[in-house]
Order: C-alpha cells, then structure tokens, then sequence
C-alpha cells in the first residue's frame, strides 16, 4: 500500500462484535467501494475490541489478530480514527466511550441505555474535547429519526411527537387487533418468534418507549428530558372487549408515546412538556395505526411546517448496524473532510441510468375483463394465463344488470409484465371478452 | 452593532419573495433565537431579488430598502453569504443561480424545474467553485426525502423507491375513493379547494411525480435519470368501478411513482432501473395506503436495512419554506462553521425541561362503563359529563347475556384529562354504573 493511499485510510475502532457488530462488519465489508466513493478515503477496520476474543476469530470477514480484549491496546492501535461501539451495556463500556472521546476521538454508538444514564456527561465531554457522537441507531433503529429532527426539522418549532416505540408492544397489540387473541397468547407468540424476551417488562411496561421518547423529546424541544417524568401505562392490563369496541368505532389501539407542548390556553405556562407511554386508539385511516407487527413509526407534529411521519424497523440486526454505518460514513464525512460538500449529488459524475425494459418488472395485478359468457370465460382465461404463468389470487364475478357484459376481476400471484400483457392480448382476442382488460399494479410496498 | 457580533452575522441574499419566500422571511423572523443559538451566528436578510420591488415594499418584516431588481446591485450587496432562491422558475433564475454559484457562494433552491433542466451543470459548477446547492424543498416540500436518501440511509444499497409524489392527483384520488364520485367531479373539487391547477394537465399525467421521481431517484441510485424515461400513465382515465371492485378486495388506488432495481434473476443485467408513474392497487393495510388528500409519501426499501417510509406536506407555503430554511441552517453549519459539531445536542446546556401536568392534556377520549340499569344511566352520565364540560360524540351500548353488566362506549369530542378524570370519578360513584370506567386516549395524529 502507498503512503497516499494509506492517508486516505480512516481507522475504524470497534466495540462490541454481537449481533449488530457482525451487521456492521458485514456492511463495511459489502459496500466498502460505494462508502469509499463518497468519503474519498476508505474506512478500514482497525481494531475490535470484545470481551472473549476467542469466541469471534472464526469470523471471516475480519483478521483473527484485529480481535484483543485488552482496551489499552485497542486504544494504543495507530490508525484509529473513529470509534463505533455497539457492544451495549453500561460497564465497562462507557469508560470505553470516555476515553474515546477524551482522546479527541468521535464515537459512533447505538446504546440507548448509555445515553440515557450517562447521555449529558458524555456529550458535555464530547464538546469539550472538540468531538462528536453519532447516536442515530440509538432511537428507532433503522429509521433515521435523530436525523429529521437535528437536521430536517431544524428551521421548525416542534410541537409534538407521537410514536410507536416500540416493537415487542406492537407486535403483541397487531396481533390482538387482528385476531382477537388476549394479550397472553399474543405475549407468548411474541417470545416464540423473537419479538419478546423472556421477561418482558421493560417492553410491556412502556419503558423502553419511554426511554427513547425521553431521548427524542430532548432533541426535538432542546430541553434535559428526565425520563422518570413520562407518564407510563403499558399494554398488559388492555382488554380484548376495549379492542373489539374500539374496532367498531373506527380505531385501532396502539402503544403510543407522547411528547406535546401544551398550549398556554391550557393552563400551564409556555413550553411545558406533556410526556406520556400508554395505549391510545388511532383512527384506522391514520397512518400510525397501519403501522404493523414490530415496525415502529414517529409522527413530528412540526408546526406551522405540518406534521411529517416515519416508519420502519425501530430493531434488528440490520436496520440498526445500517443506522450504525450511516452516522459513521456522516461522521467521517464531516469530521476528516469536506463536510457538507461531501453530501451533495454530483450527476455529471455519474453514469446514465440503465433503464430497464418495463415488462421485467415483477408484481401482483388486478384485472377487469368484460365477459359475454361467464360460465365458459373462466376456463378460458386461466387456461391462458396458466400458459404464461401467472397462477391467480382472487376471482371475483361482479353482478350486472341483464344485457351487459359481466366484470370479472382476478388478482394474480407475482408475474412477470410482459407476461402478462402477452397473455393480457390473448385474453382481449378471446370470443368470450369483450374490449380491452383494465390491468392496474397492485403495489406491495413495506411487508412485515 | 460591535464588530465582534457583526462577525457573527450571515447575510442571506433572497431571490424571489412569492408565498414560499414569504414563508422564509417569516420563519426566520420568529425563530431567529432559535436559529442563532444553533449557528453561533445570526441570519440577516441582506437584500431580496424581485421583479417588481414597489409591489413587495409593503412587508411588515422587511424593510422597503432591502428590494431590489438590479441583479448587479443584489451580488453587490456586502456580507451576502448564502442565495436563498424561491422566485421559480429558469429564466432568468438560471442566470442568478450560476452567479452566485460561480462567485462561491451556496445557493439553497426549492426550485425542481430549474433542477431538472440543468442541474448537471449546476451541481458540476458548484463542485469546481468549491462550493454546495441546498435543494431538499426541491422534492417532497415539507418531507426531508433528500435528506434522508442523502445522510441517514447513506449505507444502504437501496433497491427501491415507492412514492405518493403528486398532492393533486392523491386529493383527487382520495375524493374517488372515499365519495365514490367521479374524476371530473373531483378534479373541480381540488380546484376549488386551490389543490389543482386550472389547466391540471402537468400534475394529472404523471409529469410532476416523474420529475420528482427522476431527482430522488439520481440521488438514491447514484445514476443520472433523463425524466423522459420515465413510463408515465396518468389518472384521469380511471373508472370508478375499477376503484369500487380494489376496495372489495382490499386496495386502495393511488398514483404511485416507482424507482426500482430489476433483480438480476428477471432477465435484465444488474443495476438497471425501472421508472414509472402510474396508478396502482395499494393494500388498505398498508401505510401508503392511509396517505390521504394532499400528503405526499415516500417509501424506501433499503435492502438488507429494511424499508422506511416518510410521510408529510409535499407542497404549501410553511411545508416548503420550512424545508428551505433547515436547508439553510444545514448548508451555514456546514459551509461556514463547525460542521458536524454543530448538529450535536448539548444536554447539560439545555434546560430542564418543565413538565406538564397530565391533566391539562386535551384530547378525544374513548370510555366504557359498566352500566346497571341503562335506561337511566344515559342521563346520567351525560349529565355529569356535561357539567365538566365535555360534549359526546358517539355513544353505543352493546349487547350482553343476560344478568350482566351492559357495557356502554362513549367517545368524547376534545376534552381536558383533568375535567375528564374529575367526571370519571362521578361516573364511578354513581349507583347506576359498576366498577371503574376504562379510558383510552384518542390519538388524533395526522389531519388532513
């Protein structure tokens, strides 16, 4: 390697090599051509600092040797110039984060139970020796909500958040509403499909959301949140009776962190915080409440600005580690170069786009057919998609007054376009149809 | 003034003083606290490009002086560190851009035709000037897309873009399904109600989205997009039957603008992009579904990192003078100060914050009563009810076996949690009801 090349290397310090360590490292290892690109040096794992290092030298992305559990080693590895910690946990690892940030160094961490205890200290410590801590992935995982508020948001006065926060409780919640199902049962199919852990007070109790909230409220308000404050309510006391007569009414129950300021009409003079996790109902044509299963969501009510909405994987191995390297690649970008340069889309850099032939495109469609002769035409038209293969979803026969030609709608599996539109002809060319079939994608955008 | 505050100043040269621009010099006027404590340095509107400045001279916040139309005697202005463009439109716009581009000097536009045409060339003569284009107002208005493609999901490799990108044909749509009227019928409805255009020719095809599409896909594919290959079907041939027999199944119809990477099992070699706009089948569960009149909506599906999805204001005066003015609060942190530093929240500098108390909260309320004798108990509670000041909307009892209490379901319309607990406390007291009442907030998060 030549000296300018190595100049243009940034040392990755890494804390912890869990669940999420390995989603970082697998990241920086797949994309490593695509960061580089946008940083203009490349990022080089440098050192990974693990309680046992035994128990990862299998892993074969990394070195056996990058791995030490002697954290004055770590710190004395040249080259080091960020540090990303997601091992978690508060010992010994905050003394980690200190002398990161006491040496000058910027962390880049995804532990919420730090920031929460130790949050003020470290960022106070963090100004103070002229550095910086990257904490998306600390709140909401993978989607980037520290992001919209202290950058996006910025020219508003915030005026709420309302947030589902949590995924355990509203994986349990999705599954009462939509089967009915009393919380224990819905408790234990969560702890089944690793939703929930064991005991699972911190989620059910709401205080997991609450620590987060309290986090997100100091953002959004640039006010010291003590999360002790939050009114708490959790979800294990919900009747299923409550669910099914809220259902009747248009709504949806979720378990929804607030943080408003009241208005001064209200009583309470300016700036007061309302801060409270408990079960709420949600209008079922609310975008909050068709958030399902362990997706998370924020709604930033923002003011004269309007409210804006989030939603994603608030958890997980790869929404998190994904939060993880975006604060690092923003943290190097700002730190080491040429900042907010660095962010902007140069397009007569860029290749053209390679359109793709339209009938590669892979989906569902619903189809109208008019049919002369119903009791023949299904036969008909199945036979000719079964020859393209598509399999169908749903058939439905439509009633019509006598005389007219009978609407026929098909839902069809995932198909290929232009398999479709062949087949589409054929269906158009048939006896039993009349006109050309309506044919409208049918768009399967975030899944559970 | 001393020097020593003068220095602190950012003078921001405002070309363009329509509703958008209007919009900026009102938010930075009311926030301009707000705005200082976070640069370290005050914005000062230093002069204002207009066409005709006697017709903006009125402006309560600026004074007359500030107007110009003397393109030369606006770059001549001392202390000009930022072009804040919102006039619209390429000529002479384009001209002002490349000048104050070409003397070094940031430019942050909302400005998505101007984009379009010629932001190749722009974004090339930004980088050789070493300096940026802001243009998050530019796509979306009120919904930090750009921000979140170009910062927070900067570690994926993303594999798709689903957008709601068009308020007009979305408040129409929304009409279609909701009222099951016609588009005709609609269509004169958004134009009533100032969400479409009298000639809507460029919202309704499909153009607009395509054009936004085209920007945000540049930015999430790191490909250049010629808008004109964007496959564009419109909705104004939409049969209402089509919209009533997806309802029946399931869907809702919205226009959605898709940006995807065609997988390389489907035939065509990797990394090539299918563009189009067009109205789709979206599942009534799905959030993109529960984007109603005229919210805009992205969804971006991240790969490995899983899909988020933005939801707010894609147009309107505060949505997108809010997006440029953290576009200038971002592009001044960066460009002329401490960068990344100053995007960190500072706890221990903070407040703390002043708890509300919960029963000042205002909201709809969801409560069930276990009633004894239900004739009588309606008066009652809507009696004590009453006196606290809290109206009912709706109210439902439910059937029961025989022998058991019957539960009754009261919604309230907006009331003080205060009011609302004292009355509760009645309620339980009373002899016609039973046990302690539940109660569920209504969360009443995005309004059209």
């Amino acid at each position: 390697v030549s000296n300018a090349a190595e100049s243009k290397q940034i040392g990755v310090g890494l804390i912890g090599h869990g669940t999420v360590g390995r989603g970082v490292v697998a990241l920086l290892h797949e994309h490593a051509d695509q960061y580089a690109r946008h940083l203009g040096r490349s990022l080089q794992i440098a050192r990974v600092l693990v309680r046992d290092p035994a128990k990862h030298r299998e892993d074969s992305l990394l070195a056996p040797e990058l791995f030490t559990d002697d954290s004055a080693a770590f710190f004395a590895t040249e080259g080091i110039g960020v540090v990303v910690e997601v091992a978690g946990g508060r010992d010994p690892v905050g003394a980690y984060v200190r002398e990161a940030l006491t040496r000058g160094c910027p962390v880049v961490t995804a532990n919420k139970s730090l920031l929460a205890a130790e949050g003020e200290a470290l960022f106070a410590l963090a100004r103070a020796r002229e550095t910086c801590i990257g904490f998306e992935a600390s709140c909401a995982g993978g989607i980037p909500v520290v992001n919209a508020i202290q950058f996006a948001l910025k020219s508003s006065r915030i005026a709420g958040l309302y947030g589902i926060l949590n995924g355990t409780c509203n994986y349990i919640l999705t599954g009462m509403t939509q089967r009915g199902e009393t919380y224990g049962d819905c408790l234990a199919q969560a702890q089944n499909a690793g939703f929930a852990e064991a005991d699972p007070t911190l989620d059910v109790s709401g205080r997991d959301a609450a620590e987060k909230l309290a986090i997100l409220a100091t953002l959004a308000f640039g006010v010291r949140v003590d999360v002790n404050t939050v009114a708490c309510e959790g979800i294990d006391n919900l009747a299923l009776d409550d669910i099914r007569f809220g259902a009747e009414l248009g709504y949806d129950v979720k378990l929804v962190a607030v943080a408003e300021r009241l208005k001064p009409s209200e009583g309470a003079p300016g700036d007061n915080l309302a801060l409270s996790v408990r079960p709420c109902f949600v209008s079922k044509h609310d975008p909050l409440a068709n958030v399902h299963g362990s997706f998370n969501a924020l709604m930033v009510d923002g003011g004269p600005v309007g409210p804006t909405m989030y939603i994603g994987h608030g958890a997980g191995q790869m929404p998190t580690a994904g939060a993880v390297v975006s604060d690092l690649l923003n943290v190097v970008a700002g730190w080491y170069g040429d900042a907010y340069r660095r962010f902007a889309a140069w397009p007569d850099q860029m290749a053209d786009a390679a359109p793709a032939p339209a009938e590669e495109v892979r989906s569902r469609f619903y189809l109208r057919i008019a049919a002369r002769d119903v009791p023949s035409v299904f036969a008909r038209i199945s036979g000719v998609l079964g020859e393209a293969g598509i399999s169908l979803g749903a058939l439905r026969q439509h009633e019509v007054a006598e005389g007219r030609f009978v609407p026929v709608v098909i839902v069809t599996h995932e198909a290929r376009e232009g398999d479709l539109h062949r087949a589409l002809a054929k269906i158009t060319a048939l006896d039993e149809t009349e006109g050309t079939p309506v044919c409208i994608r049918i768009m399967d955008s975030v899944e559970d």
